[in-house]
């Protein structure tokens, strides 16, 4: 049973989106905007935005628009964004450099803790201020390190192996870019990020799209 | 106005996931599967699975399941993927470098027919299969190679210009990993993925998951 309300799946995803553009207007100095605005800036309709942030209780001030800072603080805690969760990425090929790198995971209070690799050449390499262990040491950094989440980026083929290491090192949660499914404990939370999803979206809409 | 009736974008999101699996089924030589083994595999309920094939009249045969090799052509059609789309991939960083080598692409028809970057290291190199070239060339090479679908992995601070000059050249559709709102004409269809939206389903999902 859940404790609070649960809120639709599409909601938790624009949710990090208006948070990442609030601080931009934070950080620019705004203290409030209007649902037209917002969404202006953001490609999303105002009637879209005030229906999601209505899902939570945050009503804005009518004819004048939302506080920004109330509003991140309301999202962060909706998110669990003050948790400052620790990640650790197992897989630092391409993808997985360009995850450590990826300004956005600090930005939204995500802190990286451990890059893992079975690659000799890569071992021992600072990849955005973390130096990358082998990955036979996996267990033992995500332990003294506290990390709860693990980020997969390893070829298919040992995908289910690392999941199977980080469960057992206590991880809690995982995003797999693996295109499998991930055989795991049900307590442990999977979410699989598929890059190929926004290709497709756009083959459909250009395949049916209204003749002009 | 719609030619067919809309399909929203829930499903269409889920069905390159099925796309991608009744492949891996046809290539095992499976030619049915039920919606209870299909549910399985991904970790989509079969309820779901039979609701969405139902939004485009896939029945199945009662009892027995789906014939794999109809199911596959039928999502094709729908998605446009017969299409084989010529994509191009501008930014060669790490990320655009994982996606010129992204298998799945290839697996769903998708084919990378130009790389572009600005540093003269990266120019020149070979990226699985394609040759990378300078940014100042790809209007030329998106109009000779017939590119359709362009994607952004530039930094933030180029990717309004890089978008301008698809556009310029022609592309329909353009999936952009910037984080931010590029402005375009109505007419062109963009996507904006966005990496932290895992993070972020992951943290709100381990925040307010029940109590045990």
């Amino acid at each position: 049973m859940r404790q609070k309300k649960a809120i639709s799946d599409a909601v938790i995803e624009r949710l990090p989106l208006y948070y990442r553009d609030l601080l931009l207007l934070q950080d620019a100095g705004i203290d409030i905007i209007s649902s037209e605005k917002l969404g202006e800036r953001l490609g999303i309709t105002p009637e879209q935005i005030r229906k999601d942030l209505t899902c939570f209780g945050a009503f804005g001030k009518k004819g004048v628009g939302y506080y920004v800072s109330e509003l991140c603080q309301q999202i962060v805690e909706i998110i669990g964004l003050q948790q400052h969760w620790k990640i650790g990425i197992a897989g630092i090929g391409h993808l997985g450099w360009a995850l450590a790198n990826y300004k956005t995971f600090g930005r939204l209070g995500f802190r990286t803790m451990g890059l893992f690799d079975v690659d000799h050449r890569i071992i021992g390499q600072n990849v955005g201020g973390v130096v990358v262990t082998p990955i036979s040491e996996m267990e033992e950094v995500v332990r003294r390190e506290g990390i709860q989440i693990g980020i997969i980026t390893t070829p298919a083929a040992v995908a289910q192996q690392v999941a199977d290491q980080m469960v057992a090192a206590g991880i809690k949660g995982i995003l797999s870019f693996a295109p499998l499914r991930l055989n795991v404990p049900d307590r442990i939370f999977v979410f699989r990020e598929d890059l190929s999803i926004g290709l497709s979206r756009i083959s459909y809409y250009l395949t049916n799209k209204p003749q002009e």
